[in-house]
């Protein structure tokens, strides 16, 4: 694909994020996302045939985008430390105002449609298989218990951020970067127990999340 | 209201759980759940006029459950091992076949329904008052780590329970109690850092949630 289809697609999912945000996956219309994009529906069909197309593209855009931030924590000289880092930007990104209502839809899509479910099943198991080999990996050069099941840890760890992006949807006043304290003292005594909460303090908050 | 009567709402309760459960809540209709429960529309009308209403009784039953369970806990005498049987029990609840669907239809309800997204707004909210209030007595009687925050514990431990239930309602398949051994790992170094992890052991699986 060229560079130019390639920009063209892109934005043509940003489009479609914003609308399905915006107006619900079921009542957004692919001319609404024609009209957000300002492109003509030929245009758009020739990159996405309808709806449930767009839906796999953003799944899949946000399975690569997660693997790629869980991956990098592999190359840092500190795998605890870069593990905290990556849970802090994971839960920053649960205040992006447009990608918050997209994983209420995806989600509330998954008990309607099991095509749907089944691209969010693929998507998260390649997420937890990444994050179950920083883990293993994490483990095997000491920065955190060797102990921990590697992959039981990743679904706990990806459970965590799914409960919080949920809590996040039940109360969107919330702010989701406040957790981020709490979450790194959890990281800390749960993945090094024994050690100091040397990471417990971060710039965002006092240790054990107290206001 | 009577014994008679109570007993009536509770089984048109369960034939409601059952219908909203098997077929959603949208497609599920008042004659369904007549039909399920064997009582003419017109009993059936005299406790509950809507679908709406149904929903709105079942989260309150929810609610109930939780906090009942939430506060016998204050009065075990040691509020740590209580805890640790409140999340055996809580994550036990999630494979209960029909339990599981009626979540996950209400959550994605949630998302449509403004009526019923302030519902589970309430709920959710004296749930956590409540097991922040259990988690305050933990910290005061040294059952746990009197610093950690107690509203912002019990929002963590809330999302890891959702999580789960996320992951369940995505992988019907999935053993939720197999997480149990893992949860109790987390809890112990997350709630009482610095002690042995007496009970991590578990008779549901090894320490560290490995197979």
């Amino acid at each position: 694909m060229t560079a130019v289809a390639e920009a063209r697609q892109r934005e043509i999912l940003q489009a479609a994020a914003a609308c399905f945000s915006r107006r619900g996956f079921h009542q957004a219309t692919m001319q609404d996302i024609c009209a957000e994009v300002g492109l003509s529906p030929g245009s758009v069909y020739r990159y996405f045939r309808s709806k449930d197309d767009l839906i796999a593209a953003l799944v899949e855009a946000d399975r690569a985008s997660h693997i790629a931030r869980i991956e990098a924590v592999r190359d840092e000289p500190d795998l605890f430390v870069a593990l905290q880092a990556l849970a802090d930007q994971t839960l920053d990104s649960l205040n992006d105002p447009q990608k918050r209502p997209l994983i209420a839809e995806i989600t509330a899509e998954t008990q309607r449609n099991p095509h749907v479910k089944e691209l969010v099943r693929r998507s998260d198991t390649a997420i937890l298989d990444s994050l179950a080999e920083t883990l293993r990996l994490a483990g095997e050069r000491g920065a955190i218990d060797p102990g921990l099941d590697p992959r039981a840890t990743a679904e706990l760890l990806v459970a965590v951020v799914d409960g919080l992006s949920w809590r996040k949807s039940l109360y969107p006043e919330r702010d989701a970067a406040r957790d981020a304290a709490l979450v790194r003292t959890m990281l800390a005594r749960f993945l090094r127990p024994g050690r100091a909460d040397l990471h417990d303090s971060s710039p965002k908050g006092p240790p054990n999340g107290k206001e």
